[in-house]
């Protein structure tokens, strides 16, 4: 058992720091000093930030993107184009995409990707929400903006059979995208070259 | 101007988190995501910890430490030797000592080093504390446990001088301490070990 240094708030505080990702135990300590000094300039206004943002986010019901209200303002901006829905596997693709500003589409965000080892199956990620989106009608292309791993393209894959049925151009993101890189590591200029020499799938 | 991604009280979350050493701005959007997916496991212990931890944390009147009582734990631990006191530049060389366990003794907390050319003087450090700490009696050793640096070498000479006309035995860590090193980053045994073999100043 390590011994106990500072109060049990300030021992609490860095253990839980320490499980950020980002932040391991040893940074964790300097991430806890230094709001800890700088209390009035990052200390309190993050700790009311994080209450505030903790209170007020929610998963959006259509995309599966989070925000601070259902539907999330990407679903609920009419400026966008909806014929046309880019599909990624996590919220931060999502981001990334919008921050290459690549495309003024809308979004669905899976949840992961298909990985029978782990025990993800088709059930476990947002694929019947997305099946059901095309389905409406409205949409006349899917773009599969999934990760170039083995498990990103299985997915597109499967999700590709799915929608096989119905009137839908899918598509996905041109080679650039690195094999087996992800896509929040990618630079804005590659993303928005990628997008827009999508191929058919 | 970048463009507006989710709800403001996400943005100004990871806004923030971008603040905290070992976070940048890409790994504070990694961050604010990983909290808001464990919302419960994670987000929610974390934001209640800062507001304690926030509430309840000051600094020891008497050493500079940080705590959640003021004198800190390490002051009014009673089985601590009274007489030996290690002088730091920061709490968190405090505490890299306290890991290490080298020592059962207390600490004085400069709260940094004599840098002429950054215009940090005498004055600018917790000095005058540590001289009338050891003028009111029943210390018998200064330890000084400064960075081994050229700014923390200086600050050991300048406290040397004005402990002169004390009667205290001034000793500094052995060398051990890497040239340039900083305390903070140092395994424990070789913190243990500087600490045994220190020299008379
Ligand atoms: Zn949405
Ligand atoms: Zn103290």
């Amino acid at each position: 058992m390590s011994k106990r240094i500072a109060g049990p708030e300030i021992e609490r505080l860095i253990q839980l720091l320490a499980k950020v990702p980002g932040l391991g135990p040893r940074s964790a300590r300097r991430a806890a000093l230094h709001l800890i000094k700088k209390k009035e300039q990052l200390f309190a206004p993050l700790s009311l930030a994080m209450g505030e943002a903790l209170q007020k986010v929610r998963v959006c019901s259509t995309c599966g993107n989070v925000d601070t209200v259902d539907p999330c303002t990407i679903c609920s901006d009419v400026r966008r184009d909806p014929a046309t829905l880019i599909v990624v596997e996590d919220v931060s693709d999502l981001w990334a995409l919008e921050r290459a500003g690549a495309m003024n589409v809308r979004y669905h965000v899976l949840g992961g990707t298909l990985n029978p080892l782990d025990g993800v199956g088709p059930d476990d990620l947002n694929i019947a929400g997305l099946i059901s989106r095309v389905a409406e009608g409205g949409i006349s292309e899917v773009i599969l903006a999934v990760n170039a791993t083995v498990e990103g393209q299985a997915t597109a894959h499967y999700i590709t059979d799915q929608l096989s049925g119905l009137e839908v151009k899918v598509t996905r993101l041109a080679h650039g995208v690195p094999v087996g890189g992800e896509l929040d590591y990618l630079d804005e200029g590659t993303l928005t070259a990628a997008i827009k020499s999508r191929t058919t799938f």
